[in-house]
């Protein structure tokens, strides 16, 4: 009996791979690392792969652009589960050695973004290497022919690569934490948990005041927060955006429904991507005239006007 | 077979017997004046009468305090025509006589209100004494005992009292219009026209800045016209209203039922009644995206994504 | 050296004596008692008054539509002042009598309405006469040719005429407040207390959705509650409307002259009819943002970009 | 006399020095390449450069996040120009050679974003070798110690550095462009020109429903029209937004200065980064109760009514 396969980022080590931990066990699934998140992507759609892990967000350096630009392009995905994996950095190096005699470093230019401020004080005289991810840069060291020093990369890459640690915690934000996604092919939505979120694709109809308005609108005036919203090009051209939108709510809430019904008649283009639970199991508070009490008690009315006869 | 009772304010003669006319000849129906709308209403509250035939809005005057407030009252009565009636008033006299000798006039209180401007210029030594219709200011003439000379009348009232007309079109606004409504007790509701109005009543839920934006947001987010708008106290102190409200179209487009059962999520004290053809058969303009067509695309998108099985 | 005049609906005795009462001892002020709002307006404007008290709003029959039609119609007009006056009625009669006996009784229609249900069962066999007003139903009562046998009226008249009280406290609803305006010619503005309304006139741009909502989103968008909202008919046709305004807070604050401002600049045919302190001094809240203090930080702070120079 | 520094992203032949061209000729500013966007806008925060010119948004791969970031992090910097550029991509090798052959590329991560698809279909076995700007890339090959085969870079650096042409426009999307900006210290704003645009950055307040389009409703209530919109997070944590905004506008502009009051009543810690002229000269529509005369008529109403003295 096959065990399911989960692409993602690699190479091994990488943050996304600490994300994949949090999904499934090595026994129970078959991790694939990749060479990107559009190829792990790609091999859900194609069926290669059953399900991708891929970074969606970071709370320092915003957006996964490549992730938000590929799931948004059709309906062939779903994301199905999000993980949140905290971010810390160390640097490491060939050998031991002060700080000040390194001269160039290396890693993935997200890592590098999010150490820049350390690194400007404390390493004065090095110059940025970028590598195609932080695994790599730090595996080039055990390369002769490498001229970098050192590397920025995770405390689990640190101890897999076993090089010596010159500094951690070097983030320059403290507390960073990455958001994954975990994608399928369409199918099912979970049921509701009660602290759900649901992530869609909104298309800016035209550049006219007022048209981002109506699309938060349908969803400020039914009670529901957005957790993220993020803007996007859509290559048409400047000033040609959609918006990737997180929501608090499950599909199969009724004031998500109804919200989603709305947009899909203001804008056909709305992308629905998927209904799951939130990684914090945090729960929102619901106004109370639209909870699906209150929503079915309105409909019910209705119904009851629609449907009487005569005394 | 019996015919159906129609209480309408009499006496005979009245704009609301011009109304009735409208309605129902008098070979289908039984006429049946009534001293009050209050009255009228009550009939049909009581099962007395099947229908009743009241003012609720005069293009000059405004609203009928005494109809809105009645049928605000409870959820007992529905309405289920609207009729138009041109309003012009004539003034009679005892005699024939000049206008300057007239020392009292008499008529109801809102005919009065209607011809102030011209009976400032043309009867500048007449009192005003109150009638409780104008038919029976008009018919007061009659009695030898009564003290004033003339009295503002319909000519559909001249005529029949068979009095001297005075002056004719002597009222203030031409092309004044008064707008009843026939009422019965609550059942089923006709079909959609695609020219139809509807009447809710709603009670304003808090003094607090944006209550009454928050309701009116539920029909123009629905691109639903309004076209009556009127508020009137509830009678518990200062600063508490309800508003009397006629929008534009019928229970049964999506639209419509959408908007009312979200206004009674959030007002559940909101009350419905009627939906009915337009009189003026005017047809309005809906938005593309509220269209019934647009509602039920946005719900199948809605179900086909709830129901979706895996691939 | 003469005493102001003030125009008022008469005859003495009517619930408006008793809100100039409020206004003005009769040793400061020369009372002058008029047939008709109307009148007491047009004494104001002519110049023949300084000053004209009027009911402008019930909190049981709703506005007073000839006091808000009239000063609507112009900006000849300006509220320097209003006053709240307790309605509470009692039953006169000729003679002391038992309820039952009593066929006919007088009053003005606006007095009838409030006390209709205690008439409906304490005076079953009675006919309504209507009366010019209050005071004049009871004065009537001391001519012996009038044909009704008892009136409605308030506590004062009562007194002041001298008839046998049948019954007390009559009316419908326990509580009810009549509010009145002091009306002059346009003038300086009070100074802000702290305590204020402003009332404004606000014709309906057109028949279209969202009109009174713009309308509205310039109050509350700027934390501005209304404390009265009135639509009337502007006399030319259905669905022609202005609406009648009281909003809380005094021109002379920011948030209010913005708002105001705002409106000019959609409809430029908005009336400002006055700012002046409330009769019960309840003080609101305004929240943080739209406070005085914090329109002069935003400005400063544009003024400030506006004006700087290079470094 | 000295002549300006502009400081921008080299090294020479990059798009970056392209948008310069525009800006100034070699002749008037003295063109000082450096290492990233950070150390030029830190030149000029340091008066070490009076300019820098930086890229800010592509329309293809969207906002440009290291600029973005930096320069909403405090008012010391301000947009004085923006500038358009088309973004065209070659494809170099070090010498003639089969697309086929080409076993790894360099590039900047940035211009690999925008060749993917073409990389995809005609570099099947190509491996991506990320560098630090595209003209590295490019100069890369002309090291011998280089063990990639083919870079992708701008078609003037290619002809600077002299290389074969391997493939032309392989841009996946054609007609892209890159917007960038000229940066400043603080200091005067120039005039309005009919046709300016406005950025500010807005720190979303709080997670909750509403509490973003209250900032647009500022915008789109007095009819200006948004050109971009990009969520960045503050670092603080998931759900920590701000905005960096365009709109259509000058500060000089009666509904800019107004909107931008008002948002610094509701969010303090708004941050006004510039008006300067469009670089399309494309101009806008202005409702017409929001333009200059319609604020100058709105606030000489409210002006006279507090100045207006008794008659």
């Amino acid at each position: 009996m096959s065990r399911p396969v989960y692409a993602f980022l690699g190479p091994e080590g990488t943050f996304t791979e600490a994300a994949l931990r949090q999904v499934v066990s090595p026994d129970d699934g078959d991790y694939r690392p990749v060479g990107s998140v559009i190829t792990a992507l790609a091999q859900v759609r194609a069926g290669e792969a059953q399900f991708a892990v891929v970074p969606i967000e970071n709370s320092v350096e915003g957006g996964v652009t490549a992730t938000l630009d590929d799931i948004a392009g059709d309906e062939g995905l779903q994301i199905v589960r999000e993980v949140l994996v905290p971010i810390s950095f160390v640097l490491v190096g060939r050998t031991e050695m002060d700080l000040e005699e390194i001269t160039s470093v290396s890693t993935h230019s997200h890592g590098w973004a999010q150490v820049r401020n350390w690194a400007a004080k404390h390493l004065p005289n090095a110059e940025f290497i970028p590598a195609s991810s932080t695994a790599a840069g730090a595996r080039g060291l055990l390369d002769p022919e490498t001229h970098y020093q050192a590397a920025v990369c995770s405390p689990l890459v640190a101890e897999q690569v076993g090089l010596p640690v010159l500094a951690q915690a070097i983030e320059d934000t403290a507390g960073a934490v990455t958001r994954f996604v975990v994608v399928s092919q369409p199918g099912p939505i979970g049921e509701p948990t009660g602290s759900d979120k649901t992530t869609v694709v909104v298309p800016l109809p035209e550049d006219r005041p007022g048209a981002l308005m109506e699309i938060l609108d349908q969803f400020s005036t039914r009670g529901i927060n957005l957790s993220r919203i993020e803007s996007r090009p859509t290559g048409a051209g400047l000033g040609s955006y959609f918006f990737s939108i997180d929501l608090e709510g499950h599909l199969a809430e009724e004031r998500v429904s109804a919200a989603l019904a709305a947009l899909y008649r203001l804008i056909p283009g709305v992308r629905f991507l998927g209904s799951y639970p939130r990684a914090d199991q945090r729960r929102y508070q619901v106004p109370e005239h639209t909870t699906d009490a209150a929503y079915h008690s309105g409909q019910a009315w209705v119904t009851e006007l629609l449907g009487r006869s005569g005394t």
